[in-house]
């Protein structure tokens, strides 16, 4: 009889380590590595699967942490850190060059278990923006840090680091002279031509038109997660826009706008035209659709993204995750690079529209 | 007969003139200058004097530029300069110093009919931020600008400047002074006294504590307008928080957390700890419970203020109006700098909170 209370409180104790239990805990995650004019008939076979090996890649890994009973921030981060050491994706290795030449990368992440929340825009030669962004998440009372000061911090917090040249890509830097030179011939006579109705200052490579697909401006890379414990966080990383300039923040490391995780109802990370996310408040009013709207993810992200975005005239997409296990990847671009883990870990990777996959 | 048809006609022609003809067009304007442990035992009657004077000074301003057919963001604009030109508010002139002796300043602006905004942070020397933030809405195709490259760009568009020394006051140095005094002694034995639950890094001046509240952490300045196009506008104006450092930004540069306009719901300035708002998107989030929710302003504030943001454990306040003509100033500390000027032009203005008013 006592062997049986024991065998009882044993169970009882293991069975108090899954604080899901009953609850069928899953394991979620999703990423982007940005959305942009991706068509199939611009892409060769080898590029396609250059793409799709490596957010496979990173999306397993995500799932990985996860499964080991890994955190979502863990899971975010791991994921991120590949695509950020990948030269095909605008953040960390590969990110574009701004007006001076130079590269400058923006990272935000958030718990949403606990709200907390970090992010730094304008640093320079950080290997992992992400992971500078975590640190000012668990070792700083502000949320975000920018420029030097943030790389300071970033140091004193013993991120890595890596030189100028790890960063820069052949291709990142034709674009720049693609743009610069598209610049120059529009204020040699062509003014005007494809630009803002506004008089508005140029100079900062707005135009959509600049780039082709290969250099989308709306490059950058994200995951949410969904782990053991039911909590729900998200992180973005960036170089932003090719030849920014003027210190411009986009969406990316502005926590409401580029990324946003709530417990209570999603956690999403956004790519696009960044300054249309930051009027919208994109992440954040999708968590708000849910919470105030009494949405389901679904429709809250095709509100957001579908009808507001698109009638601001604002361009691109957001993974999200809710704590029920629904995911939402929605896009008003042509494409957006993206992948989904799935509870029994299968990975869906795609790149286009959904009629081109 | 003929002469009828001509009246009739310069009649709707002038009637054309007032788009708000038959829907009772009214001008409304508020105004804060930060929250904070705002008591009046530690006040004086001469400078309850000075601040109730100015802040009736610069609402009676927001409100003739209303009346007399300005805009809202103009009306902001003008109400804003005059709180930054005094030094008795942290923002302009009187802006608190950062951990290297610095005055960096924040600010923005949102114009809620285009939801076009404009953002400058860690800008150096423009007597005006909110100026500055101006000429990004106006002239930028990026939202947010930030540190030299800002400060570039509000040269380029002829923003004002001054020199460093129009800024300092002997007021904020001092708080400096006395906030590294307190760090030092923490660090000499009185380590984590006040100190947040989580191993964070307080060399960058966490603790309410530490500041009088002549010195309010939470100061800042910003002002809410509806003008009688209906338009509304919202605008914020900051020099951060004393001893701020590695590049710090808070809530009032941050579209959404500080500042929020929207036509279709209301405008809202905030002021307070600043980290709080980013992670609550609180200006947004209050518009966002007016849209989804469908709640009056009165209570969406309440829910975000004193229910969200006291939660969480975030102090501060907001002032915010909507088109209706309602206006709310709700804050959760001790007392906040206010001001608001009724349609018949009465103005009204308080320290404290309502029961010592």
């Amino acid at each position: 009889m006592k062997s049986y209370i024991v065998l009882l409180l044993n169970a009882l104790f293991v069975i108090s380590f899954f604080p899901c239990f009953g609850q069928n805990p899953k394991v979620l995650f999703a990423l982007h590595g940005g959305a942009g004019t991706i068509l199939k008939k611009n892409m060769t076979p080898e590029k396609e699967k250059q793409y799709r090996e490596k957010l496979e890649e990173a999306a397993l890994e995500g799932f990985e942490v996860l499964q080991s009973g890994g955190s979502s921030i863990t899971a975010v981060q791991a994921a991120i850190n590949i695509l950020e050491d990948s030269p095909l994706f605008n953040a960390g290795r590969g990110s574009v060059y701004n007006y001076e030449g130079e590269i400058e990368n923006d990272a935000s992440i958030m718990d949403g278990h606990s709200l907390e929340a970090g992010a730094v825009c304008g640093v320079q030669n950080i290997k992992n923006p992400i992971n500078a962004a975590l640190a000012v998440l668990m070792h700083s009372n502000h949320v975000m840090l920018s420029g030097s000061g943030a790389t300071d911090f970033a140091k004193k917090h013993e991120v890595e680091f890596a030189r100028p040249e790890w960063f820069q890509t052949e291709k990142r830097y034709n674009s720049l002279q693609k743009v610069k030179e598209r610049l120059k011939e529009e204020q040699n006579g062509e003014k005007g031509k494809g630009s803002d109705q506004k008089d508005k200052d140029n100079s900062s490579g707005y135009n959509p038109d600049y780039l082709d697909f290969n250099d989308y401006k709306y490059g950058t890379v994200g995951a949410v997660a969904l782990d053991l414990n039911g909590n729900l966080a998200a992180g973005t990383s960036t170089g932003g826009m090719t030849n920014k300039r003027f210190g411009r923040i986009g969406d990316s490391p502005v926590i409401g706008a580029g990324t946003y995780a709530n417990n209570k109802t999603c956690a999403v990370s956004s790519t696009g035209h960044g300054e249309y996310f930051i009027r919208l408040a994109v992440a954040f009013q999708i968590a708000a659709a849910m919470e105030y709207g009494k949405m389901g993810l679904q429709e809250a992200v095709n509100v957001v993204i579908l009808t507001k975005l698109t009638q601001l005239g604002g361009k691109g997409g957001v993974i999200a995750l809710d704590k029920k296990g629904n995911v939402a990847m929605r896009f008003n671009t042509p494409g957006m690079y993206r992948a989904f883990v799935a509870e029994n870990g299968e990975v869906t990777v795609k790149l286009y529209g959904e009629d081109e996959e």
